[in-house]
């Protein structure tokens, strides 16, 4: 059971209090063009990118986010370190919402001016609790641990309470798996803000998205997350893969199609692994879940095939199509891809098959 | 904390009571081709494969059994389905241990007569119960869910331990990873044989990792695991990958070289997507755990260095070094990769690093 949380508006959605958890990404553009930018937040929103984050380290950046919002179709949220007059600035500019470092962001009084103006504009803050840039006086205290960055979204969402400020994320990331699901999950006892999920500098492509998936699961699993958003240094299309790729995988959203592969073992009787890829690629452009298995042999293909919208399994010459859980027809081994991706084609466009996770209609805030 | 389990023999190793969670995988190359699966044994070991599992389909396949085991430096385990004389013929040729499938693997009367002669040789037997094979009557009863798993899984157990053997391991698969975590916590509140971990049918190499990180990190969470099996279609030394992967990202185990890279924003000013991936690539060889952060930038840059062996952190017109946490040089651009691996490798030299991974070392059965 998802845990419950208070819901916080950003832009078109409400995020928390039940609601289908928000996939988002962040921007590697320079800021400061705009053009650049906008391409980018365009891509991400193809493969469903449903927030987006951009860095704003000078005023320049703060001047281009006007532009941006303006000509993005899905939130923005301005990135800010340091400087707490980038974020009045971001504001003016009409942002969705913001995002802070309490381990940088400055003093008491400034954070106190951001709330008021942000409240003005019903626009959220995101505390954003990071273990590489903790306070000084914590890490000295505390270490750097999950109780030195529960103590630092403490304060930073104690003090935007004390000014009257309540439409509060909070994210808490580190490096250390172990270490941010603690983090989070101290937090998530005492305070019912909606959370912001990630791993911190998880790493490159493939090993930051193996790392990404093993904290925000553990999270997920607990009913803990409202929101993700997968660090990867790679390109930003790659985090919203694979934070789909993870709440597909725990049954909380479905998007697009999913591929059910046996591993390749001795049995095999048709290439599993090549057919999977070109069976993914061709279908990338299905927004609606659909679920296809390859299966190498009869072990458990007949099995998986029954719980598949379509599935071809391997035979000794070619395999057998099985459409919605029923065997329709024995295909030879050339036309199994073309004969998948036409049964796709034809499924999706018979059924407009619906978001099936649990809580996609939007509750209101 | 790890859930206490009865430590098993399997060749060299002891799995459970406690033991490092041995990371296994399967090969793709026809068993009956001795040759060509000695090779990609060996390639597995290389990569850090603990356990080797081959298929067995058939009396030619099991007769290579005994070649392939003379000349494997690994446990090698015999994967049999249907036909309970392939296990038999498997154990004849000096097998390390048995994996059967209590759904298609037939009577009791063949199983009771497995186990015997598994005994006699001290070879361990595991239950791989798999949610795309299960039995026809338990299906009908229940359904496919974790309780129909478990139940099958329950059946062969207490089967085998109504004639004495209890050298057994036990894994509950299926794709659906919310169905494979609860099938092994309900059965891990039951009995305490060691628990073999794995995603059936994950998918292709980069969906199939995430979906594998998914419920693995979930279950190690909980403490339940002793060896663990990445299933991908795709090439085995992909899934020792993603088993390190995954136990790193836990903390439960640590080999070679782990990139904290940052996500690459608009604060950006050194190419981290490529550096990260260049020294991956560069430290391949390398099987001490050592710990590299490559920063872009100053916001979590010098925090992150601070917690990894060796870190480049970018700044203006170029990086600076860290070793043990303490900046140590500046480097230009066209240094830093270079500079990177060498003071890597000289620290490898110097530290022969050990392995820091709780319960690394082996407990006696």
């Amino acid at each position: 059971m998802p845990r419950k949380t208070r819901p916080v508006r950003l832009g078109p959605w409400i995020v928390g209090g039940g609601n289908p958890i928000r996939v988002q990404s962040m921007t590697t553009t320079d800021t400061r063009d705009a053009e650049a930018t906008l391409r980018q937040i365009e891509t991400l929103e193809r493969v469903g990118c449903e927030i987006v984050r951009v860095a704003v380290p000078d005023q320049e950046a703060a001047a281009s986010l006007g532009v941006i919002k303006k000509r993005s179709r899905i939130p923005l949220v301005a990135d800010v370190h340091f400087d707490f007059r980038l974020a009045l600035r971001s504001l003016e500019e009409g942002v969705d919402g913001l995002r802070i470092n309490p381990g940088n962001i400055g003093k008491r009084a400034n954070i106190a001016l951001l709330a008021k103006e942000a409240k003005a504009r019903g626009v959220p803050i995101r505390v954003g609790v990071n273990a590489g840039s903790l306070e000084k006086d914590l890490l000295a205290s505390l270490g750097m641990s999950a109780e030195a960055m529960v103590a630092s979204a403490k304060r930073s969402v104690e003090l935007l309470e004390d000014v009257g400020f309540t439409d509060i994320k909070v994210s808490l990331k580190a490096y250390d798996v172990p270490t941010t699901i603690r983090a989070y999950q101290i937090f998530a006892a005492s305070f019912d803000y909606p959370l912001h999920l990630g791993i911190t500098e998880a790493g490159t492509k493939f090993s930051g998205a193996i790392r990404s998936a093993c904290g925000l699961s553990v999270l997920l699993w607990h009913g803990i997350g409202d929101t993700v958003r997968v660090s990867l240094a790679s390109n930003p299309v790659e985090e919203v893969r694979v934070g789909y790729g993870i709440l597909r995988s725990m049954g909380l959203r479905s998007r697009g199609v999913e591929v059910v592969a046996c591993p390749t073992c001795g049995r095999l009787e048709i290439d599993v692994e090549e057919l999977g890829k070109q069976v993914e690629e061709a279908l990338s452009f299905v927004e609606q879940p659909l679920k296809i298995a390859v299966m190498g042999c009869t072990v458990n293909g007949p099995g998986e095939a029954r719980d598949a919208d379509i599935a071809v399994v391997g035979g000794k010459d070619g395999a057998v199509l099985y459409i919605q859980g029923k065997p329709m027809a024995k295909l030879q081994k050339a036309q199994i891809l073309e004969r998948l991706v036409q049964e796709a084609k034809a499924l999706v466009e018979r059924e407009n098959i619906e978001e099936k996770a649990p809580g996609a209609k939007e509750v209101p805030a």
